[in-house]
């Protein structure tokens, strides 16, 4: 079983590798637009006739929503199944863009080749990194080294809704040693990550609301309570001055670092100072006695990410308004629970309202953040493989980004999940001229290969 | 010069007097909306053209801004100058309008018959109520009872950027021997009044700016100062415990009650619950020492008219945004300086701001507050003739609404000003479904003509 064969079959197979993914990379498979229900069936149906290229059983499988892929290979070896998803984001503001951002293209740049177009990075790049790792395999080696199952799925970007229920439905048909999730990013060019610790999320977005109607503040300032401030005071008691979250109960299992995961992350090297720079920040925001890494990636946070009330527009207008509104959302780290922080928060938000006042809740999303246990042999195994293909060892790193599915491997499946990609901070996923780099495509299909020899 | 015959002649004409004021409130005359400049300017010629159907020699006067009517009618006795307004607030929101703003109809209600439309009660009916008077005054004696002179304003609810240079540019012309001001209120449906003090104001409309483009607050959140939670906190920050605005100096020139007004107020029994019950709240909410109409009408105020930043759509974004705005206005009494409290409040605002962080200032709106004095034996006179018209005598009360022209007829042109005017607490002015009373309107013209028998 030689592994430098395989690598070098993807080296020579490059080009034709990158045709394919141009070609997935031209389907609009937007699954949040209803416009583009008929393309996510035709990027689900480009996958299945590209994975029986391959030899492998795949098929379409509906739900309610956009299809799965599901593809079985057979083989020796541990059970293997890779997931990624076919959909990408929405494109506005179109204006932005620099070209259609259906129609890929090469592109070279100061810092190397990239590919240019919507899910470029975000997931079909990566996607096909792990199908074209395979697919040189199966060429040099007449098979695949392990029994691989596929799993791409067509609602990613559009809240996953059919996710859950078809994996309970076929939890005896994905059911496998380990998954290996391909919808993450390097930590750095050069250093390669498996992450192994995601954020959780939930969101609160609710309107108070105090007077009956909008008042002129010249008759009822001072003596009516104008819910801006009720609310601002609200929002405002949720950090003190030390950056920690106020909630009664909300650190309850906030785990402490392990000495060794904060050894190595003290290893990295973490600029924050440029990390904050890049974007026009100074100082970091979080806990005061958290150094910068664990702000992102292990300590819980509580963000508005909207607030609204009152007169909005050009010139002033003297109202004292019926309501005011914010959307909020923590990341949750360890074992915090998204439902006691829900109760905390809604309890402190109750009892801080004046008599007569009332809340009004939007929201019922939340999700518990996800700790990989790295016990199982396959990480160090898939370590030492990425540390082989790029110039500096991999890291285990945290995301302070929330990727429920790995959650979902591990309560349904109960098999834990590998989470291993090769974007870029740079590759402007969800954004306007997504990119993603030839390097990460080209290295990350090496990647793979060699994570299918080490874990076979 | 018989009174009887003017009352009698503006019952007779009230059907027509309603139709006029019906045409004049079709005009979408919103002076703060730049769309609305050519119905402004619509309003101002069909005012104009109303007067001169009075025979009086007006026309439109332009400013920088929206343009000034003003109005001549030769007379005997002593020159009486009438200031109303006649532009009006923003409709939004739409949807909390039951008809269109602009399409006024006349609606029976549990406590009588109504105007309904945006400028119904603030200003247009109240102007028209002036208008109406010295139009049945004409028609039954051939002139006026005095010399009068007519100044309607177009910008007065966008912060009346061009009175002041208009009032020092004309003021030989505009120079009377007392001026009325129709802005204000009934103390209570039976209980007619004089404002003689009113509240200054200051506005100050700003954005926080903190990281350079809108962030992921899985990427970012807890590492990156987040500009609502800036704002939010600098906003909270304004009052303390017990209701205190806790800007350093911000009391400063703020006079206590004579013993005099003092015992006044307390005869008007105010019902502090049912005042605030009428719009759905329960507790006061200014400072806890004083009493409720100390509250509205003889202390400083401070409240965020408008807040917004970040996402506020459908759905949820998990977005860190780069910046956060909001609309605050203070309300001034005795010799607060607007200037000084600016200060105050710009100084604290930019010592809360993280490193890095910047504010955008929109505003330079401020106008202290007014006292009248009642030496002039013109307030007693029309004390008397409001007293004849309505139930139960006159009262000279506060307001706590900012108008600043009376203080501007007597810093520039030395003449006193008599605030007299016939809105109601539920008129629901500056808020959807703005209504006007047509017994306001109707008594309110009657009154009128009583105070020009009275003063001519």
């Amino acid at each position: 079983m030689s592994l430098d064969a395989v690598l070098a079959r993807i080296d020579a197979d490059l080009p034709a590798s990158l045709d394919r993914l141009m070609e997935l990379l031209r389907i609009p498979s937007i699954s949040t637009d209803p416009a583009f229900k008929a393309d996510c069936d035709r990027a689900a149906d480009w996958l299945v006739a590209d994975l029986k290229t391959l030899g492998i059983e795949a098929s379409k499988r509906p739900t309610p929503g956009h299809p799965m892929v599901v593809g079985h290979a057979p083989g020796d070896g541990p059970h293997l199944m890779f997931y990624g998803h076919y959909d990408v984001q929405p494109v506005d503001p179109m204006d932005l863009w620099d070209r259609d951002p259906f129609d890929p293209e090469i592109q070279d740049t100061a810092s190397g080749q990239v590919i240019r177009a919507r899910g470029a990075s975000d997931d079909k790049g990566q996607l096909m990194t792990f199908v074209e790792a395979c697919r040189a395999w199966k060429a040099v080696h007449g098979n695949l080294p392990a029994r691989i199952s596929f799993f791409f799925e067509g609602e990613e970007e559009s809240g996953s809704p059919s996710l859950v229920p078809f994996m309970q439905e076929n939890a005896d048909e994905l059911r496998s040693d380990i998954a290996l999730i391909c919808d993450t990013g390097l930590f750095e060019s050069a250093v390669p990550a498996i992450t192994t610790q995601l954020r959780g999320l939930l969101g609160e977005d609710f309107t108070i609301k105090g007077p009956d109607r909008d008042l002129h503040s010249g008759m009822y300032g001072g003596i009516a309570m104008n819910p801006i401030r009720v609310l601002t005071k609200i929002l405002a008691g949720l950090h003190d001055d030390s950056g920690r979250i106020t909630l009664p109960g909300f650190y309850d299992g906030v785990p402490e670092l392990s000495d060794a995961v904060r050894s190595q992350w003290q290893g990295l090297n973490f600029d924050h100072a440029k990390y904050l720079g890049d974007v026009g920040l100074v100082e970091p925001a979080g806990e005061h006695d958290r150094t910068p890494l664990e702000q992102i990636w292990s300590r819980p946070t509580c963000d508005v990410n909207g607030i609204w009330g009152g007169y909005t527009g050009d010139g002033f207008k003297t109202v004292l308004p019926s309501k005011a509104s914010a959307k909020l959302s923590f990341r949750l780290v360890g074992t915090q629970s998204p439902e006691a922080v829900r109760k905390s928060f809604r309890s402190y938000l109750e009892s801080a309202l004046p008599p007569g006042f009332q809340v009004e809740y939007r929201t019922e999303k939340g999700a518990p953040a996800s700790q990989m246990s790295i016990e199982n042999p396959a990480f160090e195994k898939a370590r030492k493989a990425l540390s082989d293909e790029w110039p500096r060892p991999a890291a285990y790193v945290g995301c302070g980004g929330s990727i429920p599915i790995a959650g979902f491997f591990k309560d349904i499946l109960g098999v834990d999940a590998m989470l291993i990609g090769f974007g870029k901070d740079d590759d402007q996923i969800h954004s306007p001229n997504e990119k993603y780099d030839v390097e990460s495509f080209h290295k990350g299909t090496r990647s793979w290969a060699r994570i299918l020899a080490a874990l076979a």
